[in-house]
């Protein structure tokens, strides 16, 4: 292994993340906040209860009332004047509910001079919902939907309608206090509309849409149902704005400035990566080979969440598996190294973030008595890199703003 | 399609071709060439006698003699003072051996002051071949390590050994004259001693290691061939010089002024892309899609050779398949396009050089009654592709030098 290499991969993997952890992404947000009337505090997501512990330790205005609504075992301690709930996730369940009910009792009766501090990360669509069909009905919808191949855009179309809170829904709620909303997107491309099905941002599908896909897939739909279909969601929130806090984008963008910290020139290719994990491995291997010529020192950003199709029955993750991928492009290259990991720490079935690969790597899995193509044929980039110390083990970070492959040329 | 785009695609990977063509790629290259005594002049490959037609259209002094060795029809016409010789490729024949020591006759006993235009292209190593061993087996002797599993560079090491003209002996058998070689490369990576194993370059590999490869792999083999496999090839010929005429990378950089003129600003990513062909094309898609934000027209390329695992009984090739495959990621992304080519014109087993998409394609293709998802299971970019009207056709060009996709963005 090239030491230099690892560990300047290493700090550029870890510089990202960092920036993208809600204490770091929040307080940066929230820098020149200074809201007038009464504030309330709601945070929704799976990263719920760290971006409202980040937000409370920089607020210069106390809050009037707050609550986190996040999933299970993700609450870590009180927070002062602050109600903390748990709920199903990626299934709604009762307690879903529950928590968005006290979120919208809440944030009834707001004046214009109240702000609502929204904190949105990803599993919001599944925490904060309130049907405005039977909890079966909307599942039901939803299963039919998948069963016609809707796409997701076509399925939140429908939801949308059939939800108290989504669409912007909980904005025009809170109307005509401000909605001041801080998102840390998990989706690639950072739609908006697309996070946790937008409850604060206005949204562009209409009925029109609605009723057409409904008559397209022959849906069976209640008379209930068939009614909110033709209930327009809000257009126009003069009294919301959003702000995107942590996102892929921004993961790469922190990489790239770590890369500048240790002399390499940063080319970010793409922040919306969704191919096969293991040929995005070959394709930044290939691009490294072709400028090792140069003999610049270079990096190349990949960030979005690329895709593995199982066939084996080993152990990895995607990102193990462009990494585990890459060394078979990078065989014999010296100086080139290529780091792949999960932001939430977590990549596949494993308590890896990740993995990392450069020239020597094929030498030290063969000396271990690994055939790479053979741990590849098997999704078994897990054990391949373990026994040559490869993995990258961060433990859970925090955040979830999907992945970043780093790589890297030092000549 | 947006037209402006399918044209500056169009231009760019036409004019990148146009620079690997023999008759650019060999004149460029013969400009300050002005050898002083006799010249004779060689030609093997299967672009020999497009490179002998060029360089007698240019060369500043008369050729003494001259062979042209190359496959079975790409003879186009008599050329004055070069006799012609067509053989078997990719399997050596008769007339192989045949032409060989014709070439091998007239460049016997020169004199220091002579000097050898070699002019080598794809196909030389079948075609140019003189076996010190009988041809049964030389053929032998590779089907055994190909069974065994054995790498290219370890059957090029044994092969080289029971070969009169490869592994630089060619070079050494001309000596004291000097050999001036002109390349048209096909070989990802541009390895002097990998394309037709190396004629007239010194050879790296060493007796040690063709005892080695024989003795591991258990090769049954004739006296003669282990006597021979004791005997070193060159390793020094300063006798000679080597220049790469065409290659994928010059291909790239051809694409690349070709992107400066229509005002892209180019970005090569790779020039030795050898990842899944369809997965290349979301690649590519990816980047194009994150950088549509910046609102510049940019050109990324990629040059290399694409695999296809064939899992349909369509119809299609490397370079449809990628643009097909990119199509979907660039659906409803205004201003953006990827085009794919073959530079021989020809991709896979059609008529086609390649493909075209960009963000209306996915579109067009439902409007002709195509699933995009179905025509790519099915490996049947070519029928996709035809029915839209976005099959890049060229007929065959005369060169081979690899592939390359360019993917343009202009807002």
């Amino acid at each position: 292994m090239n030491n230099l290499l690892y560990e300047d991969a290493l700090y550029v993997a870890k510089s990202a993340i960092e920036s993208a952890l809600p204490e770091i992404a929040v307080v940066r947000a929230l820098e020149n906040f200074r809201p007038e009337g009464k504030l309330y505090l709601v945070a929704v997501g799976k990263a719920a209860w760290r971006m409202a512990h980040a937000a409370l330790n920089c607020l210069s205005v106390p809050i009037c009332a707050g609550i986190v609504l996040t999933k299970y075992h993700h609450i870590e301690g009180e927070l002062p004047g602050i109600l903390c709930y748990e709920a199903g996730h990626p299934v709604p369940d009762e307690n879903s509910y529950l928590g968005t009910q006290a979120i919208l009792d809440m944030t009834a009766n707001l004046t214009e001079k109240d702000t609502v501090l929204f904190l949105l990360s990803g599993g919001g669509s599944a925490l904060f919902e309130k049907p405005l069909v039977s909890a079966e009905e909307m599942q039901d919808v939803t299963r039919q939907l998948l069963a016609c191949g809707a796409d997701i855009t076509e399925i939140n179309t429908l939801r949308k309608r059939l939800s108290a809170v989504k669409g912007g829904r909980f904005a025009a709620w809170c109307a005509p206090a401000q909605v001041h909303s801080l998102v840390l997107s998990d989706v690639l491309g950072d739609r908006l509309d697309m996070i946790a099905s937008g409850p604060a941002v206005p949204d562009e599908s209409t009925c029109a849409h609605a009723l057409d896909i409904a008559a397209r897939y022959q849906l069976s739909l209640s008379a209930q149902a068939q009614k909110l279909l033709m209930e327009e969601t809000p257009k126009e929130l003069p009294n919301t704005h959003s702000h995107i806090v942590g996102s892929v984008a921004i993961l790469c963008d922190a990489a790239a400035q770590a890369c500048r910290n240790r002399g390499y020139t940063p080319i970010i290719l793409t922040d919306c990566l969704d191919c096969e994990a293991r040929e995005a491995g070959r394709f930044l291997a290939s691009i490294l080979r072709s400028h090792a010529k140069t003999r610049k020192k270079l990096a190349f950003l990949a960030g979005g969440e690329t895709v593995v199709h199982l066939r084996g029955s080993g152990l990895g993750g995607r990102n193990q598996e462009l990494a585990l991928s890459a060394a078979v492009g990078l065989q014999n290259l010296p100086h080139a190294a290529v780091i792949s990991v999960g932001s939430d720490g977590t990549d596949g079935p494993t308590d890896a973030a990740g993995g990392y690969a450069d020239g020597d790597t094929l030498d030290a899995l063969k000396q271990s008595g690994i055939d790479v193509h053979a741990a590849l044929k098997n999704n078994d980039a897990y054990h391949a890199l373990r026994a040559i110390n490869q993995l990258i083990i961060t433990g859970p970070t925090g955040t979830n703003v999907n992945d970043i492959a780093i790589a890297l040329l030092s000549p």
